[in-house]
């Protein structure tokens, strides 16, 4: 299976990017990686790791897309950076799945112009992971569409079903739709009209999904526009954030509460790990014609080799087919 | 100052919402309270206290409205519920603030449909307290619009802000906008357009909030529609239960983290304590003539004791007379 690699992507870019892609090498034999980046950073990189050369490839490019610029133009205007050469060959098929680190904005941008949609998809939706108190759950969108029809909800329960199925080897994957109640009459306008519309697609539809059953574990695909999901997955992050520093706070508040910590350290490094999104891999941008990755902008080595784990259970799976087959199937018109 | 307060609503009615009050009573020397339910369960509660029966007042009433009702059906149909008797008192100017555990629904529908909105607000909002990393944050709406205009978003900033100086006594509150981005220009059509209103506001904006800032202490006002709002809101409780479950249960995984554990025991507490909302008051309903206070539904006595503080601060800083003056300033048309 063949994954290219935005190498300049990403705070830890090129080092812990090249550094993930030579432990991913090693988890995968029969994987082939095409880095796309400076081919003289790549490679002074590279000589430090002992690793199978005739299985990286490296894609020389001149330019990187910062965090910072607008996404679209950036897209538009810098053709030879890693990021754009990148999605490039994913289109003409040099490989499965590209992987960045870099920009979101430019990723789902990119993706969108050059990879482009899968026929009858009508927005493509970016997928992250979150913890949840039994496993995990799939969020989509988090924000590819920050404003959305029904139709693109009930395809975005079909294209989240299809990779908990596939790629986390979920049996019949329990969507649920976010909302403000759990009865079908509750919602706006448009999560009403979602509701019916999820009933009729060839998903384990188990209804809505109020804010405390997010990460409750009663749903394995969690279904929201991407202005709602993006305020969730920061919330999830920054709530998780904020109670970890209160507690910490009051651990170090005393001789013997220290202590205590100190003696339960490894509870705390365990909780910690189930936490970690390093063991998560990233995010995907599911309804293209291609496996498109979003890993997390401060990736290390850890979290690019779970990331490529993600890739070849992605390729493994035919996500991108039968998404393009099972889509076709329910024609949404709204 | 008068008080009136729902004895039937809640989990824990009438117990604990008498228990409550006693302490209340205790807590505020001028305070009168006005209980609305069955006098003869009331009573005998009642006689369980020690307590100035002087400064109490029962008022008999019939009915309960049910948790599960929708909301505006009940509020027309039981006139002789303990919520019903209760606002319209609250109208007939028997007391200043209204405190129900009962329906958050029937609460809000009861108060709009009873109480009425003061003049030129355009939507009541019901406003919860978060715990952020320094302290509280006010997230107003949480639920009780959940379609909005950007007008209705302005003057949540404004109610909200006048809520903090003059209940938590924070000196120009820092407002926030939830988007999916931090830059004026990011969002949906809607936050785009509010952002514009909220900075013509006489309220400190400090512009957008995204997810992670929720929580992070560098807003005291989070603005936002009601839909979005709840979902913040029990997303915030979920996440909270879920990860102490998971730390928990790490916790117990050895018997070294369980001495750990035991030592910490006062941290746990203290941190416990801190993520309380028993401790913070209920959510009022901001922008009606009058204060409306919803008490969390599992209140305890302890919680309705907090939301008697918080109705004293609410009637001793004129919050009504505040919105009332401060709305009428700026003509908001969208």
């Amino acid at each position: 299976m063949k994954v290219i690699v935005d190498a300049m992507g990403g705070d830890n870019a090129p080092g812990a990017i090249i550094e993930g892609c030579v432990l991913g090498l090693k988890d995968h034999p029969d994987m082939h990686i095409t880095l796309t980046g400076s081919e003289e950073v790549i490679r002074a990189e590279l000589a430090g790791y002992d690793h199978d050369a005739s299985r990286i490839n490296v894609v020389n490019t001149t330019e990187v897309i910062d965090m910072a610029e607008p996404a679209v133009e950036a897209i538009r205007k810098k053709k030879d950076s890693s990021m754009v050469v990148g999605l490039n060959l994913l289109k003409q098929g040099e490989g499965s799945v590209f992987i960045t680190a870099g920009s979101t904005g430019a990723a789902i941008s990119g993706a969108t112009l050059i990879v482009r949609r899968l026929k009858n998809v009508k927005r493509p939706a970016l997928a992250p992971m979150l913890p949840t108190r039994t496993g995990r759950a799939l969020l989509i969108d988090c924000g590819a569409n920050a404003e959305v029809r029904a139709s693109f909800l009930a395809q975005f329960a079909l294209m989240g079903s299809i990779y908990m199925e596939k790629v986390e080897g979920i049996k019949n994957p329990r969507v649920g739709l976010v909302n403000n109640g759990t009865e079908a009459e509750k919602g706006t306008d448009l999560t009403k009209q979602a509701y019916k519309l999820i009933e009729k697609m060839p998903v384990n539809f188990c209804g809505n999904a109020e804010g405390r059953d997010i990460v409750s574990g009663e749903f394995d695909v969690i279904v929201t526009d991407g202005f709602t999901g993006n305020v969730i997955l920061k919330h999830t992050e920054g709530l998780a954030g904020t109670l970890m520093h209160m507690l910490k706070k009051e651990l170090k508040s005393s001789l013997r509460t220290k202590i205590g910590a100190a003696l339960a350290m490894p509870a705390f490094k365990n909780f910690k790990k189930s936490m970690d999104y390093t063991e998560y891999g990233g995010a995907l941008l599911l309804g293209v014609n291609g496996g498109v990755v979003k890993a997390h902008g401060s990736s290390n080595a850890k979290a690019i080799r779970s990331t490529l784990r993600q890739a070849a259970e992605f390729i493994g799976g035919d996500v991108v087919g039968m998404i393009k087959k099972e889509i076709s199937r329910i024609s949404l018109d709204d």
